[in-house]
């Protein structure tokens, strides 16, 4: 009755509205086809209406700014929803009963990691990168403590915008927003590796570290003018150490500190027989998973390409081009290598991880490579991350329940040796302060080369130093590991008080396969 | 067989590709850094490549527009997309067996208030705007009712754009798309409190009245020109009541509605025991409630630095920062204020409704405080939203499912608070016609203060009010809530025709506590 | 203990940051409301700070073009991540023992899909497409294979771009992007209609048809210049076969594909019994298929406005409304033909396919219509999507689990349709080389209707023609059908290998109906 007349009403309505619209074309004073907005008068002028030179030239440039900072921004905010994905990636191949544990650290290294970027992180990162070229021309951050050596400056970490004191700039704004989100990226990658066994409180103090050093210092090195970024400029290896958007400021970082964290915490009771063999720990919800993946590949899209800093470098859509044909290669060689050459079935965590493999491994080359090497880098990514995961468990006996090191260990890896290899000097020109454009060994400079290995050597030693440190201080102070009947049970209810799934009947046991 | 000619074939074709790529770079025609686009040419000349400085000063000043217009579309997007997480979030937070009907609310008040907002709630909010500053300058919006009081006029709501009708302007279209799903946020937050024993039917007559009038009044005394906006130019309160993105406008305006439904519709069967406390009644779905908080907190991108309605006022990277940090912070004083005070757990549902207010505390300040402040506004907010929601639960008895109330009313009130205390006089100058930037009472400017508290005062009065009539008007008509058995059974069936979730075993009375 | 120090330690910290940001607002270096930013020096002039009329005409120009980069990339990002939405909603809306095999065959598709777009998809399509005015301008995908029919040039496919090889050009990229995501559209809409029976091995080669042939034809003749598109410069029709966005292109092509495979693999066991009468198969996960449908919903404004491939052209927000309102009428339209003429409840499942026909019916029209004939256009596409499912399942005897055909195919029809009657002259000037805008027959011109008609006709003919061959050798050479057993056991682990859901207690008896 009520629906009836609820229907009857919106229909005479929508009538209405269309007879009062009928003519609607015919009015002259609105602009339906927006062809008369966008007047003179837009342009501030002391003078409205008669712009002198001096106000054209300005409005242009601001123009350029606003173009460059809507670009970060929004990039930025793709970036920020990555976040979801891994969530969603890591809970999906984990257990239904730490459900609510694995998404749990997965949100909270959102608050946590920012936090500890705001404290120092930034600063340290930043804190001496000079002229915000793209982003307004700030200079404020211009404190990089450096060392002499060889008569080279070595910059080691700046020093400049702790808490964001004291640089209360638009471009400086912007920046960290973008910055920050990769870190956050890196923070959230040994949730997975580490995921169904950690203590949340041993995860949070973790997330502190990883925020406000750990990151930072790395990425100084390779983003913020210092000693990697270098290379080039004082030894003459190249650009430096170049790295588009993360392959390993981010990725093998993260990477990294998963391999470290999983190999302190130990495998997952029940992941390795005695004999050492290892038995499957399937995932419990592959579509949420694949949702994740898919909210990661459409992250992605603003990890990369926002990575000029500027939507007004056109390189973009060719960043964006790799980014994506890289991922299909990768997924497709996954898919195609499983069921090949492995299970003899197209395994769907594979096809996932294939994926991701492609997109970490085309993030340090994506700007500089054509779409034909993207699509070979993707590709051998795809092949790579399988015999990877497999070397992980079954030779090294390390348990990574979601293949958080094959992804973006290995591949992190991988897609800094790839620049190094397939740089084909169409872009990059002046890049870390050296001129002419980025080119790689296979168009004719080893130099470049050399610089993606020692930037993955670098990191390799430097983050498992100090991830050592961190998780050995962690495991003697209060512990890394949940105990054992905890573990059995899940995590849900003893470490964060609710069930993941409260009302859906799980089947415990057939997730927890018997050690032989 | 067919799968191994596949994968051979893939890889010879992009062999294939990659030879006949290799000496890509070395054409000249094509641009693959982009350094040689845009040309004279492009701009549209008489004679082209020869414009005159009118053409010239038409063609940055359409560009500027441009920026804006995708600026506001784009985060207008984002915030639609807030639907899916506002849906998540509920039906995560509720029971199982409600999942279907909880997610049907959520999705069908996006139509129904956009429809009503189409049909009368645009015109009432906007219809006496003025002139469309950074949309391309339309002013057909010019017709507000006004009364006069005391030799000031008393703007009450607007007159023009029923329908869309007559005002057929690409910058009124922009400004529609991303006032309405401003609006549809607001009418999804009673569908939290009121989650689990509401009718469909009661419910898609409230979705009704909230676009056509109950949001767009309130709307238009603070957006659109009304009184509440001109309390700074009438009577020297500040700016008048000043409110970035909506924490009143939005947020509390949801989150009074929310309280006033739950009051009137009853707590749930089992909520309550005879001696009145309270037993608590889990999510179903924790895993989706926080890739809900995600989704939000991504389309708070667009909430918050969307609102300058425009992408060259740079501001927009400070507000989006700020909105960022205010989250974590929030997030971050809710996970340990439960642990260490209330149910010592890192409680997820309390890690998402920080987060959330967070967002919605900075909603109102985000543009006019500093990154410190905002850090403060959203550490108070996580504490505030946990000693909110247990008040209402346990002191005044009212069953709000999703903490809807704790969430957006309360820290609505909050934001707009804040945003009289913090506002750092960097920002803002003009703003309701009032010259100079807002400033807030610790920065002494006390007047900017009072307009706040009237503004959030004038809130609770008039929704509080409009929102009693219409729920009590359903109530007694058609009536808001299911009969028992359906409600002990769950609403899917009975309301939706469909179960949430079929073929996948639930245990409904785990659910459903006893009431004692 | 440790979590305490936590909380006060942050605190301090906090307070520090603010005490030390009490008086920021004082520094004068900073920018915080980014006022001063933009000065002239950011025009890039051989002279810095004093360009030449011609750096600024080209600055300008430059500035045009970024953003019309800008809002191509990031539209057409939005466009890839309904890929996340069509999986969510297909397999939401079928069974959860087949909950992986459905997800997979959605995650596939996007890279096998991809390769074959850029294999030999994008050449075929818009290697013959002339200029690419609003990015940048480059000629180079010139050459259309076309052959001369009574004196007028008839184009059939594009032959430059095969591996994006020798256009390695800003713009082409950009295109190639938005391009592909479009047509993993339409090469996603089969895996519903055929879903939960369809070998996952014949998917995939299907997949690689779809990207390398099949979109591709029929896209060149309305996209890259071909027949269709110049049936207005050469027969007098109108513009031509207009399409803004794909509701013949993209949908049509996916709908009549979904149609003929569901046709030849057949319906589902236990769909209809043996007097044919059709048995209800209730989708798993409701939750899943909304957020899924609201993410299609968020995608869309990537689709429809992002079809101008210009920012710059302020239409976008007319288009962006159209598609707003069309889906919301849409919506409303299916829930209550549901709830008051059909089953009696405001079923969700129609909801999401009201909300999904309203947008597909509106890509076409949405930029040439007002918003009250695109309210009516999704007002008739709710009730049609309701009329053609019952009918397709009842009358037709198809068995399309998802409604694809009903919501893809009828719709998009219906699309085309609405544009040759809704135009409304006020948008499309030069539109296909025709002078003049876009006007349909209740505006004037019917030429403009014949001329959609005949683009509906030759899709039906073409797609159907050529999807009956595809499916046809793939039926008799490895066959699209898997094993009874296997589909009544479900597909997970036989065709994947892994369960979508391990570890929760599912009910398959219940999902599967038994034939009567």
């Amino acid at each position: 009755m009520v629906q009836k007349l609820i229907f009857i009403l919106t229909g005479v309505l929508l009538m209405l509205g269309i007879a009062m619209g009928g003519d609607l074309h015919a009015y002259t004073q609105p602009d339906p086809s927006g062809a008369k907005v966008g007047v003179t008068a837009d342009i501030s002028a002391a003078n409205p209406g008669k712009p002198t030179a001096a106000e054209i030239t300005d409005q242009i440039g601001k123009n350029k700014v606003s173009i460059n900072m809507v670009w970060v921004l929004i990039t930025g905010f793709l970036v920020m929803f990555m976040q979801a994905g891994f969530a969603m990636v890591e809970a999906g191949l984990t257990r239904a009963k730490n459900a609510a544990h694995t998404m749990s650290m997965n949100m909270m290294i959102y608050p946590i990691g920012m936090l500890g970027f705001f404290v120092s992180g930034f600063a340290i990162m930043f804190g001496g990168l000079g002229t915000l070229g793209t982003l307004g021309g700030y200079e404020g951050l211009n404190q990089e403590f450096a060392i002499n050596l060889f008569g080279h400056t070595i910059g080691l970490f700046g020093m400049k915008g702790f808490f964001l004191n004291n640089v209360y700039d638009v471009g400086v704004f912007a920046l960290f927003l973008f910055q920050m989100v990769f870190m956050d990226t890196t923070a959230t990658i040994p949730t997975g590796s580490m995921a169904e066994r950690w203590k949340f409180s041993a995860f949070a103090i973790y997330g502190i570290f990883v925020g406000t050093i750990i990151y930072p210092l790395y990425g100084n090195w390779v983003w913020g003018g210092g000693w990697l970024a270098t290379l080039g400029s004082n030894f003459g290896l190249g650009h430096g150490h170049v790295d588009f958007a993360g392959s390993s400021v981010v990725h093998m970082t993260g990477g990294v500190l998963a391999l470290v964290g999983a190999i302190i915490i130990g495998p997952r009771i029940g992941k390795y027989n005695k004999d050492g063999s290892p038995n499957a720990i399937p995932g419990h919800n592959i579509p949420m998973a694949i949702v994740g993946a898919f909210i990661l590949a459409f992250g992605w899209f603003g990890f990369n390409p926002g990575s000029t800093l500027a939507g007004t470098d056109l390189r973009i859509s060719v960043v964006a081009v790799n980014t994506m044909i890289a991922s299909a290669t990768g997924a497709a060689a996954s898919m195609l290598y499983m069921w090949l050459f492995k299970t003899k079935k197209p395994d769907p965590t594979m096809m996932i991880n294939g994926l991701l493999a492609g997109l970490v491994a085309i993030t340090a080359p994506s700007a500089f490579v054509n779409v034909q090497a993207a699509a070979l880098i993707g590709l051998i990514s795809g092949v790579l991350v399988i015999e990877a995961a497999f070397f992980i468990e079954k030779v090294l006996k390390i348990d990574d329940p979601v293949g958080a090191v094959a992804v973006h260990g290995v591949n992190g890896a991988w897609g800094c040796l790839a620049l190094g290899l397939f740089a084909d000097g169409t872009y990059g020109d002046g890049w870390n302060g050296v001129a002419g454009p980025v080119t790689g060994l296979f168009y004719g400079n080893p130099g470049q080369f050399y610089a993606e290995v020692i930037g993955v050597l670098a990191n390799i030693i430097y983050v498992g130093a100090i991830g050592w440190v961190v998780f050995k201080l962690i495991d003697v102070t209060i512990g890394n590991r949940v105990n054992p009947d905890d573990e059995l049970d899940g995590l849900d209810i003893p470490e964060m008080g609710v069930e993941g799934y409260c009302g859906i009947r799980l089947d415990k046991n057939s997730e927890t396969p018997l050690s032989k």
